[in-house]
């Protein structure tokens, strides 16, 4: 059966289903807000929370709307093409689009805190009524931002090319959504860990109070930290990755449809995001908690049951709309793959393998094994998802390349489609994260007893295997996106040479020097990178570690715990949030300015060995980092759980220094990197004419 | 002027200077040799050194003869072609060229082992008399390493060529050299940390008793490694980027000539590479320290007056002979770059500058902040060499480029030349270091007094500062050298091609996805690589920890010290010796067999993505690991000289965790990155034409 449909009918059964999710969202959100809640020392703090979350969003979209307004304005002059010299709609649907990507990544960021400072107390006090319900209001919330996420990022693709008919405008888009990940991501990665460091520092080492003691000035910010860097900050991430891989694939499918005269390839491009997206609400609206009372397999079984459906429904649409099979393949390969990355990343990191096993049992001859072998199994968990990543590369390019020129880099984009297409599922897992830790905050502050502790223990230990996952899984999706991305700028590129009337460029050669700097230079963007976010913690958490000491000596009686010697919370986040929004600016410009630079020395030519290089690099970067830390925070929580020599043996003191050093590598640097290389990618992509027009050497 | 000379004439020079290396390197044997000793305590623990080097140097030829025979005979029967379907005389020759580099570089290693532990001794009874005569006889005894070293690899070179007059053969050699070097510095490295770390472990950190006690079982074991890890292993490191960087200038070289009818390019090769290893000779033997008493003065401003030398005598060979001034200009380049990228190591690890003195003041809040923020610092560290390394082969290519077909390639292989040509000076000023350590051990050890250990405790610092300065351009050096090796592999190709009937190289395009899954998983070879080394120390240092901790309870008296009561030292030597050659194999054979099944799936192209993604990886975690260990070494020098609250401090508890975790970083994954990086890119050129014949997708 073949059914022969426009281009429309796929856009506005996108907008479709966007719409959908946001009724999923909302019918959800009302879900979680009316489930009971009555404890008022919760309620009090899940408010500070709250507060403290807005604080910190309020001035880092304050920072960002100066820089965005900058960036547009340069967009509006330069993009595409000088305003003098092109045509000025051009510009104008560029500067438009970019803020409108800003915007969209800024209220789905606002929709996932304003869920997760709700979910948080409800399933804290669920947790006194058992595991299930306190299970799924942390996993209710989190869907909240998984479906308005994806919602959002569908919505606003379809809707740019819809107006405007301009793929460029796409990158545009895409440029917004990356810009204000590129800040949500580092500012909230820095934010958090500053918290949670110093937090930790002071509470737990020097003073020996427990985690999440209400005594502790930076709890509060602790608990914001996990809303603004894990919700808010990994939602902007996949907003910009989902966004970024659709913005690739269209690219290409579009070209590839103007070349043969068809819509087809455009078409298809919808179809399989819009069914992603359909299969993630099926996958979010049907999970359960079984009666085995396991977080881990109700979020791990519903992962796959999305992928299933995801396989199935756009396997029928392929053999209905008579797509091609061969991208069908393309596809699947793409999620395929995306899954056993993320099962490596598990193996890596799963208190039950021998890493966490291994990492331990060094850990009883000092903290310099932790690290030495946690760093070693980190760099080893590199492998299987750059072999991953290339053979799901090589594999579509494969299959795809019999179709035709230009297809088998658009059968490498829809593989990327095809691993993002879960991601509304996997959003909503690790959204859930820090939703439950912040639950097992709120029990543990609000005294809600042993057995409430003991299930949001459970459940964010769960949140804490999936998120592992997770990552791994948002890592490689990066990767493959990039890739494709690689694929559009070469596109865009060409298309800028034949109006200029330049040669097309046909590759990136690697024994050609120019590509070689820039191979060179891009490898060490994502280390730079990551190590200004760091040392930014490493400076804000002095700062912050200074005003705990601060208020421990000069409130009196905190120390002790005395009726009515409250902390000054706000002090905390106030220093969080400026430290980190100090912090994360230099960073970011320098990934921007360094693609400038390359590409006005060494040309289109070079940008492409650079985009390579940050590829390259950024992957192993961002791997290494997120697994190494996911390990170290695991073995403590093994050694915790009473294994060689349990808490407070010398492998638990080893453990926690690993933990320490974990914490930003894998919320801080490790996934900041990812953003990092789609602004480089989307820089080099929209800055490309400029390049070609005037360079140094290219 | 111009002199027209035969390739021969340079030929039989090279031979000459080579000559006259080995007759400097003999001088200055004797003249250590000479130096007065009469302390029978020190000529014991000397002796007991020398005898633990001579164990693990022959256990380790023992597995190396293994090894490397059965890697003869594979390249008897393949290589360069199946011997059925070749020139049988092919093969004998490449497998005869392959034994000799692997046999010139254990002589050389055997030697630098042979007048290091006799140096050791002369620079400790030397330190009682004063700072310029222990400094000498250290100096000196480095020298004749580098003499050694240099000549042996300047001979064999030129002898390979003469005999066989193929560019193959050349690298059948440097493949022998490498192999040796994969070894002698992974095992090494693993050898010598795993005693550091352990004696360091037990003795400082559990029993308090400080370094170099003669209590302490491992300590002989330490100052073996020191010898071991650092002369033989980096000699051995040193001659295989020295002949590497020759061999591919004379591939192209030859190449060139023999399309342009002239010998004029393999002239000017050896002609460099002889002025350099004399500007050496000259360096070495006007060395002298001034009156100001700076060992770190004496050693870099010796390292400048053989740098002026070769560019000066260069020039003058250029004009007399009438070789090409662009060419002149890319060796120029290599070397002043080679230079820079040393002092940009320099300003990461040298104790007055910034990064040290944060690092320290970061570990006053414990360990994990020395770990953040050290791994911060050697993670930007990168970036100076990246850029370096890029903006040179950039530049020898240009420069060369409009010289003709093939010069381009060629002027980069001339910059590594030019880079190379101090080696000779690098070598000495690099084996000064663990002699001068092993000085420092012997005087505390002997008894010497204060001001021998003040003494020896100053050049020792300046023994660290100058390795900083020449792991950076040892790294910097291989980067260039691997390029290079990269213009050799497609001559190499493209030669086979011909023969074959099969279309030409012409390079290797990033698009090409075969390219970019070689590039993804070159790059993760060296992280992996750098894992297994340290997880080798890691398992090899709890095996030596139960055996010094076992000594210490069964052996009466010893840890009081009492008279009689010989802790034994052969143990502890055997158990490093049997680990580290244990641990090496499969991290070394796992380099070979990845590119092996990289080259049999995606053929050439995907192997040339293998190189340059490995080139990049593998420079990137090489200077951090470098730099980020050679800085936390310095952070607790600094710390235990008074700052930060000097020793037994919290910040000096935390510093020593960052040298422990700095150590298997700096001596053991980083500098054998560089190793495993050229036998790679040779395992590479020499299989080529298998791949070319066979492979899944290429």
């Amino acid at each position: 059966m073949i059914l022969q449909l426009d281009l429309n009918i796929f856009q506005i059964a996108s907008v479709a289903i966007a719409v959908l999710a946001f009724g999923a969202s909302i019918w959800l959100y009302r879900w979680v807000a009316s489930q009971p809640s009555s404890n008022k020392r919760i309620a009090e703090v899940g408010r500070l929370i709250r507060s403290g979350a807005n604080t910190f969003l309020g001035k880092e979209y304050k920072v960002l709307t100066r820089f965005c307004s900058v960036a547009a304005i340069l967009i509006l002059v330069f993009l595409p093409g000088p305003i003098w010299k092109g045509n000025i709609l051009d510009n104008v649907q560029m500067a438009v689009a970019y803020l409108f990507g800003t915007v969209f990544s800024a209220i789905a960021g606002k929709v996932g805190i304003s869920i997760a400072t709700i979910a948080n107390i409800k399933s804290a006090e669920a947790a006194t009524k058992g595991i299930k319900p306190s299970f799924m209001s942390g996993f209710r919330g989190g869907a909240v931002m998984g479906m308005s996420v994806v919602g959002a990022s569908l919505l606003g693709v379809t809707l740019v090319l819809l107006l405007t008919n301009k793929t460029m405008a796409l990158l545009g888009f895409s440029f917004g959504a990356s810009s204000l990940a590129l800040f949500a991501k580092a500012g909230g990665g820095i934010f958090t860990k500053t918290a949670d460091v110093s937090a930790d520092l002071v509470g737990k080492v020097e003073l020996g109070i427990p985690e999440d003691d209400p005594r502790n000035p930076a709890v509060i910010a602790d608990n914001v930290g996990d809303n603004v860097g894990d919700v808010a900050g990994m939602g902007a991430d996949l907003f910009d990755s989902n966004v970024a891989s659709m913005a690739a694939a269209l690219v290409m499918g579009v070209a590839l449809d103007r070349a043969n005269g068809t819509t087809m390839n455009a078409a298809m491009v919808f179809c399989y995001a819009a069914i992603g997206l359909l299969a993630s609400i099926i996958g979010v609206m049907t999970a359960r908690m079984r009666d085995d009372g396991s977080p881990t397999k109700a979020l791990n079984s519903n992962t796959y049951v999305t992928c299933v459906v995801f396989g199935v429904l756009t396997a029928l649409a392929t053999y209905l709309f008579n797509f091609k099979w061969q991208i069908w393949f393309a596809s699947t390969i793409g999620l395929a793959v995306g899954v056993i990355i993320g099962i490596a990343s598990d193996y890596f990191t799963d208190d039950t393998k021998k890493p966490v096993h291994e990492v331990a049992k060094a850990s009883k001859s000092g903290p310099a094994f932790t690290i030495l072998s946690g760093t070693s199994y980190g760099l080893m968990s590199t492998l299987p998802a750059m072999v991953g990543i290339g053979i799901s590369a090589l594999a579509a390019y494969k299959i795809c390349e019999p179709l035709g020129p230009g297809y088998a880099m658009f059968g490498i984009s829809m593989a990327a489609v095809g691993m993002l297409s879960i991601v509304g599922m996997i959003i909503s897992n690790d959204a859930y994260g820090p939703i439950v830790d912040n639950a097992r905050g709120l029990v543990e502050m609000g005294n809600l007893g042993d057995e409430a502790l003991e299930i949001t223990d459970s459940l964010d230990s769960a949140g804490n295997t999936v998120k592992a996952i997770t990552k791994g899984f948002a890592i490689g999706a990066a990767g493959l996106t990039v890739i494709a991305l690689l694929g559009a700028f070469i596109s865009e590129v060409n298309h800028a040479a034949e109006i200029l009337g330049k040669p097309l460029i046909t590759g990136f050669d690697i024994i050609d020097p120019l590509v070689f700097l820039g191979l060179l230079v891009g490898a060490a963007i994502p280390p730079v990178f990551s190590a200004m976010l760091m040392l930014g913690v490493d400076r804000n958490a002095q700062r912050m570690v200074a005003e705990i000491h601060r208020q421990f000596k000069e409130i009196v009686g905190l120390k002790e715990g005395k009726e009515g010697a409250v902390p000054e919370y706000d002090r905390c986040i106030e220093i969080a949030t400026i430290g980190a929004l100090k912090e994360l600016v230099p960073a970011g410009l320098m990934a921007i300015f360094a693609t400038l630079i390359v590409g006005f020395i060494g040309g289109v030519q070079a940008i492409g060995g650079f985009i390579a290089g940050n590829i390259v690099s950024g992957l192993i970067f961002a791997l290494f980092m997120s697994n190494a830390g996911g390990l170290w925070d695991n073995t403590k929580k093994y050694v915790e759980s009473g294994h060689e020599g349990g808490k407070n043996s010398a492998a638990h003191k080893s453990a926690v220094v690993g933990d320490t050093v974990g914490d930003p590598f894998k919320d801080t640097a490790g996934p900041s990197i990812n953003t990092q290389i789609t602004v480089v990618s989307l820089v080099a992509s929209l800055t490309a004419t400029i390049f070609l027009a005037f360079s140094l050497f290219g």
